[in-house]
């Protein structure tokens, strides 16, 4: 009997977080380990999926991946890269499109609905939610390679009225009709700020960010990332997701946090503790420190 | 760490019970020493409230108890009894009511409001929400002890709608003005039957319902609860709270269950576990036998 | 017949009423005599149904008085008195707390349910609807005497939605969980601020406010009555309802008026009759000259 | 002051009634002595307006009359009749729908918005509102005079929630589109059917119904009327509209009356009083039963 | 085959011009020739008919003319003239109203119905829509003639939130109950300002606007109208037409038109062809540019 | 400008089709010839947004045809038939989905869009739009080809609501989170019967349904359909079609269509002209005959 309470306990535990969040829109971008791995992958459905019978509304942003070039070397599809980032020709593009909205968008959704969830997929075309252009890297066209110029949230607000769990895939429409590629973190950075979400989730590969000697930071201020991007301590890796979240701050985003998508139930353990597992980036040091102050408390 | 994913772990075993019991109503009664003993009643409060931020609408009918009888004493006012039942002239009548909705109710959505929850206390007289009528027993007159004859829901219904939770003190009224003393399991049971509850739970302090080898009962239909009562097997304390099961499932209630209120959450454990904390009465012989195969299954 | 038509142009005098304050919210604070003598409770329970009838919003504020003296002397809880307001300590705010909203309230409810109103009583803890602190008297402490340091009128508006008369018992709660009494004018005053309400009407058990000669006032505006204050004119006792008003004027309450509760049908005549019956207090001279005209039109 | 109170006393008589037709509708058909007397004008379009303000949903279907034949006679159009009903020719019909719509009607909803109503005036052809078919007399065709065989009540509806009063003029559409002039209290029966009207008060030029003795009738049941017809009691006038009364009780009108209109304010009396000033045809024997009791009991 | 393909491409043609003005309000004066011809008249009301059933909300003003100076002819009252005008004595006012209301507005509702809308007649009387006071003529009192001093569109509105198509006399009344004729153009100026509607239409009986050189302008802003009156270049009768959309467009109408009433379906023509049938008038020189634009370009 | 009034009588005679389909659900199965060609996949794009506009519902399922199978050999997977039908593997299933999903789903609603409708595509895991299971074929185990067992439209109905046009693919989802294939008519005529839809269209590559003599047949009642059927009349491959309309008829639909996808705008001329361009399927003799009478009066 003891341990049954224990457990009450434990739910209780959650309660001031409810009271918090409650009606609250969460975007969580999903990627990485935690959409490889399959017990990861359950337990990142069974986080959103409570989330929302919780009367939270998560939104979900996916990435896409190793299935993507799998698919295009089945297809004998060549793949060149600038600056890492992959050229993507008509051809591609089709393919990727077809992965993401085809078929990894549909497994996430799958899996959500197993676990009770009521998960609706769209892509940036539905509604034309996403509306893209060309984004140069540095002045060479790369192709179909996008960046958000506008964000349509009515297709996902009215899933979330109906109960819904909207999950994303990244892909853009152009005003011409043309298809882009776009960066996942950024389209939830978008997504975010066009719904004035509470929370901003980024599910990484790593703890979080290190200061300079190698230490994670817990909690940073807007102005603090831009110093240690400035300074070099940021890896090249992480700065376009630290720098989404310093964009999606300044468009009304209450809070962001780079979690450690590793971590079993990452996105439960960020929103139901009160140390969380990475860093977060707040809008300003005042934020600081008051969420400094409630980890030393608790 | 693991200690953490461990918590998220027994809130996700929670997700079965949150999509069960969303948006239904759940009538508890309150009473005994759930509502003597400090520690216990800042748990029931504490669960009351996770009920009401998960999406559930409970409703609590409280007791009275001691507090009654040493502001009796205080004021002098004598008491006799007719088979255990207190004879309840005017001025009884008057500090009865006094302490229950004026004292015991006031403590309650007292607590509640400390745990963050929104609680609004009722007497029956409020909205003419509960209308009784002077009981007799064995044919004789023992005042203003009354029996309820009518439920005017709305007044739960319109604080439910604006998310408030609504606590119960089970003080009658007559068609001619008249103020009745009721006992709070008849109330809660009338109160769950007005309201289509998914469940009545009556709080009590045994640990449930044993049969003839004094083993526990988990589950039991009405007709076997029937039959107990007809061979004298319940105890003579135990038949109203059975009675009241009994009459609250024929009303359209869809379960109902008396619970050990001495064990610290009872309210959750019998919500979000497969064993619950006591006796589960339930509709039918093949309502049993489904709840039987779902904890073995456990 | 003659009769007959004599009575159809009296309801017809009440047209004009009725377009003004249709959907209008009238905070009434309930006391004195009117709360004392069974001919004027009937009359008072009757206006207030009437008004609810026609259309508007009535909110009941009632005091205490008699009641509680003669509990606290029944128990032998002694009373000490600093300035003409009791010392109250926390034995004595629980008997205070268990009259006004167990048996005062009820009162108040249960009558005018029987004339067919639907009444539904609160207290200031009921979805914390009378947050207060402790106020001191010339610095001095003297217990659970509360100031309103807050109004959370949404319970008030949920049942105002529903069709139901809010009746309120003037105990507030602290940020702590304390039960604090507070003098009924002042909790009024502050309901009538928060609900921004039409009419604040108080209840007296004078004719209204005198002037240097004596004479009844029937108008006045609030930076006269100031002065009438500071001049000494306006009796002690007078004073704490003078300043309510005016206060409820600055917070947004369109029309203050200080009422002879002894005459029987005093709410509907200040409501339904050009004079009134008592003193109005309105925000400025150029208000006041608007109501005179009116008078010295009917 | 006794004066004062002794209206108010007045203005609490209404409140039973109030409370029993609080948001009912009560179809007028409005006609007579009580359009030709300008005190009677004035007297009526104020119980209407006090109708409206208390919460009730007055509906008015007014007559023609004198007006017509004036406007015939000018314009030398010379009139014949068969069996006192005029032979309606097209030229005819043009000039009664122009003084009913564009006259008769007009007037009577400017005097209401004087009074501070807000009337709308509403032909049968708006919104199709009363579709018509050709009348024959004895067989005889008398021209564009007809019989209801439809009404579509929602244009009635939209206003009424919009809280406008729907003034009707008794001209109905037919399938072809000709126009039809309509008995008044046909149109009035009708209209209280559709919308399952609480009331339906026909305003006349005689004192009410009268038994053979010459003694007037204050209640009868409908099987009563229908005999007193049969019987040759009730004059010949007076057919139609008892008829009528009969038509709408079966076409689901809770109760009918045919009221004095020469006594100025029929309509609040025949609503606020008990005796009323006509005759009430019921539906049934036991409703008369009901009826009378309640008269002896007042 | 090609046939009816070539018929749904026309009807796609629309399809712009049902996005553009989807649930816009467009207020259109009907009168002159087009009230007068019966071809023109079952092409304007289907016009309107169909303009509601693709999600536009037409409120149709119209105009009166020779019906009423036959009626007056017949009824033997002679006219006087200052400067065109009609002096209107109260007779003479009578009798515009009777013809404007329960005449001329019936039969445009009538045969709308008969098309399959739901047509709705109001006068300024009807929720007091106009409210009005009497216009002097360089001043000359000329009697009942008025101008429009306040909009009460909320009968309008309720009318067409149920999907009636409203038809408005122009008669307006005054503050003391006065009924006044008014111009219809004014009138449906005043009307589109209050609903700020997006196309004010005036049905005319010329091809519109014509330079110094005789050539038609298609398209000019309020600015150049001004100037075109100033110098003499606009008729004398075209003058109030002009002003008329000059004064809606300052009032915040979108966009003004003078058609040409005299060609079959001018209503359909203007709102779903480019080039239109007549001279629209635009709030600015570049909106006069930009509908250039278009009109070439198609 | 005579053409252009032409043109404005091609729009009125659409009136009638817009009074009776207002409001109205149209499903319509796209695929055939009308999806491969670009021409009709304009004009076909065009006639959804337009019926979308003028206030019906339009509902689209798609198939998938020629681009499955050109990826399943780009990817080098080969496919064995079992009587016609295609023997569907995990992989095959893989790639049918992406390509019906991520492809063709995404070029419809991207189509769409740019005509200025707001598409949003679905595939039957969304919301389990459509729950499915193993279909057999002669008892033989064909794979992942499923058979509709559920449809749950509460995703259509939300998009609807906020004026999006649906777009699904026709794939299933088990009871067991599989992926199933299914027949794009059959899922169709679900989705039609659990809307109940006013119209189910089913584009192909045929004139419509012939009889014994070759004579295509304009409208036929259930039951002869399924005689032709039975008489082997009616050729294999429309045989599918029909008994898709007969069970669509007895799941509520009011009315099927078989129409020829190789006629330009197609669905246009199915819903606003007499004749259509297939065969139309209605419920019983008497509608047929309704039908054809209205035919031969147009």
């Amino acid at each position: 009997m003891k341990d049954v309470i224990a457990k009450a306990e434990i739910l209780l535990e959650a309660l001031p977080y409810l009271r918090r969040f409650f009606g609250k829109t969460i975007v969580i971008k999903y990627g990485g380990h935690a959409m490889a791995n399959d017990e990861l992958k359950e337990s990142f459905a069974q986080d959103v999926v409570l989330l929302k019978y919780v009367g939270m509304n998560p939104v979900i942003v996916h990435g896409g991946g190793p299935q993507i070039n799998s698919m295009l070397e089945t297809m004998g599809v060549e793949s060149k890269f600038v600056r890492g980032m992959r050229v993507t020709d008509e051809r591609t593009m089709k393919v990727v499109e077809m992965v993401l909205v085809g078929s990894t968008n549909k497994e996430i959704v799958g899996l959500m609905n197993r676990h009770g969830g009521r998960a609706v997929g769209l892509s940036g075309k539905d509604g034309e939610l996403i509306v893209a252009r060309k984004m140069l890297v540095e002045n060479q066209d790369i192709g179909l390679v996008g960046e958000v110029i506008g964000v349509n949230p009515r297709v996902i607000q009215s899933l979330d009225a109906a109960d819904f769990i909207p999950v994303i895939a990244p892909v853009g429409v152009g005003l011409d009709g043309a298809t882009y590629n776009i960066n996942a973190d950024l389209v939830a950075g978008k997504i975010a700020a066009a719904l004035h979400a509470e929370k901003l989730i980024l599910l990484t590969d790593v703890a979080g960010i290190r200061d300079e000697d190698g230490n994670l930071i817990s909690t940073m201020a807007s102005e603090e990332a831009t110093q240690l991007i400035a300074g070099g301590v940021i890896s090249a890796g992480m700065i376009p997701k630290v720098e989404c979240c310093i964009d999606a701050l300044a468009g009304g985003v209450a809070k962001t946090h780079i979690v450690d998508g590793r971590v079993k139930h990452a996105v439960l353990l960020e929103i139901f503790t009160t140390e969380g597992v990475g860093t977060e980036v707040v809008r300003s040091t005042a934020a600081k420190r008051r969420a400094v102050r409630r980890i030393r408390k608790a």
